[in-house]
């Protein structure tokens, strides 16, 4: 069984996943997955996965069988076992409770070869699709807290497996860095009675300014953040208020969505010639759908440099591209749809 | 002139280091150096270096002359620079001050082709007296608010020289992992009226219990903690009470901390096959010299996994070791000295 523990000092919460305990031996570097290599998430190897627990297909068809275009499993190792109870406890000061959680897989296309930003505007559009309804299925279970989303695209920025896909991890607990996005948005709330993210949005898109931004559409903006940790580092944001990401519900949000979702990746892949890169979706914690403080939004890093064990032990990041530099960059770039 | 922006959101500052802006094409990874390749940091180049700001002679010698065993430099590509004022400013609603601070470099032995683990004791206790005397130095200059003590070893954990070095970075802010730590160990002795780290260190050596200990000296313990984010994650920590590091006078004391050093770093490369590491030294904030609440120590991050984005962005962090399966392995591990 996993065990969540909490440092008694910071109070940072971790999976200490014994399932997949490791002895020090072996640690060797995985050799990357190389293009064409086998994967187990291809159409007609849904053997190999745990069975589905949703499913996009243009036609009806046998569940586990093929005719699919987007198809979410459990992690066939996962971080998280969905069955027991949290049994929250004590040792001596310490905090610990069951690793109880999902973990679940988003296969975002049939076909190994094809990359996310490759993928066309409707299939993009079925993932984001996908997100909000395993997030409404995960939220019945009020174990559960928070749905982290999560993408690592590319060896270099932690991917095992090449077939394009991202991760679902649901959470006991919620993220320290999404906590700590709420404490300092609740924070200004409460100095300025108004949303931070509404008033970034607001200096970002004034007149005049627009230095940050990448591309905006009716419905979101992409900008490059006044304080980025990472070179090139992206945000997408809603322009309207909306705290949590599964209280979408119109079919043409998703698309325009996944479009500035699409063009902002493509951007990055003529930029910086494909770089890995990972996106988090944030968003609010489960039941509590409308924070007046806070704002749904997905963060991209691409991951040009090494994260040095100083930047994570210390929280603070160097970063040699100012924001107005990328955004400059990216904003010039030409993408061909 | 780089500058120090903050989050609006969650309150981090970030470096922007323009003087090292590189455009996109630029990110193209960097070969690590590899043993035997030219090192700037070697005895008798001493010209290739800003000049020295602290030095270890056995004899009297010219200053940036040869002779030395530790030398202390400013970085020659500084993420901060030293001259000017601090001009906190707002941009609308965002903060940023200029990026004041001072970066050096501690090169920790006149030999470019040994690892720091292999260093004689008493040569890595004038490292560690060196990081001492730089913090007291650097501590006149009001302005400075932390002075971050870092190492980066190997191409793997972010060094870019293989030349044995640590970096000192002082800044007019408080990284936001040593606030944490410190905001987290007052609420615990606002509770308590103890010392978090002193209750730590309490159940960690009791009677029977000794499961995460590594070794201990006298004055010193290492411990695989509770709640380590990293596989072998390792933390040294004094037993008696002393929140700042430049307080340390005795030089024994930084003797048996070398000793107990040097020996996990040995114990780690045994068992890890000489990984690549980080370690940062934790300590309070200058001017407050003596906060009953804290406890300096040092963290000790073998790179064995790969950091993904989404551990960054979301502050979670999933760990296939239990500390108590790397604190046995560390433990039973004969290091001959």
């Amino acid at each position: 069984m996993p065990e969540l523990r909490k440092d008694p000092v910071v109070g940072r919460w971790v999976i200490i996943s014994t399932e997949r305990s490791r002895r020090p031996t072996n640690f060797s570097p995985e050799a990357p997955a190389s293009a064409g290599s086998f994967s187990p998430f291809a159409e007609g190897r849904e053997d190999m996965t745990p069975p589905e627990v949703y499913v996009v297909r243009s036609a009806p068809g046998t569940a586990n069988g093929p005719g699919w275009s987007v198809r979410v499993v459990p992690n066939k190792f996962p971080a998280l076992q969905v069955e027991g109870s949290l049994d929250r406890r004590g040792e001596g000061l310490y905090d610990k409770m069951n690793g109880i959680g999902a973990h679940e897989v988003v296969i975002e296309s049939a076909d190994p070869g094809l990359q996310f930003a490759d993928l066309p505007v409707e299939q993009i559009q079925q993932v984001l699709v996908a997100y909000r309804e395993r997030m409404l299925d995960l939220k019945k279970d009020k174990r559960l807290r928070y749905v982290l989303v999560f993408k690592n695209h590319g060896a270099g920025a932690g991917a095992t497996l090449e077939h394009t896909h991202s991760q679902i991890i649901a959470t006991p607990i919620i993220p320290r860095m999404v906590q700590e996005e709420l404490d300092g948005a609740r924070r200004y709330f409460e100095l300025k009675e108004r949303s931070v993210f509404a008033d970034i949005l607001d200096q970002e898109m004034a007149e005049g300014n627009g230095r940050r931004i990448v591309s905006s559409t009716d419905r979101f903006v992409a900008i490059a953040p006044f304080a980025p940790r990472f070179p090139f580092e992206t945000w997408i944001l809603p322009r309207a208020h909306r705290s949590s990401y599964h209280t979408i519900d119109d079919p043409e949000e998703f698309l325009e969505f996944a479009r500035i979702l699409k063009d902002t990746l493509q951007r990055l892949n003529v930029a910086l010639d494909t770089p890995p890169y990972n996106f988090v979706l944030h968003t609010a914690p489960l039941g509590e759908d409308d924070l007046p403080y806070y704002h749904w939004h997905l963060e991209i890093m691409p991951k040009l440099t090494r994260v040095a064990g100083f930047e994570i032990g210390s929280g603070f990041y160097i970063n040699p591209t100012p924001p107005e530099d990328a955004a400059q960059y990216l904003r010039e770039i030409v993408v061909l749809t």
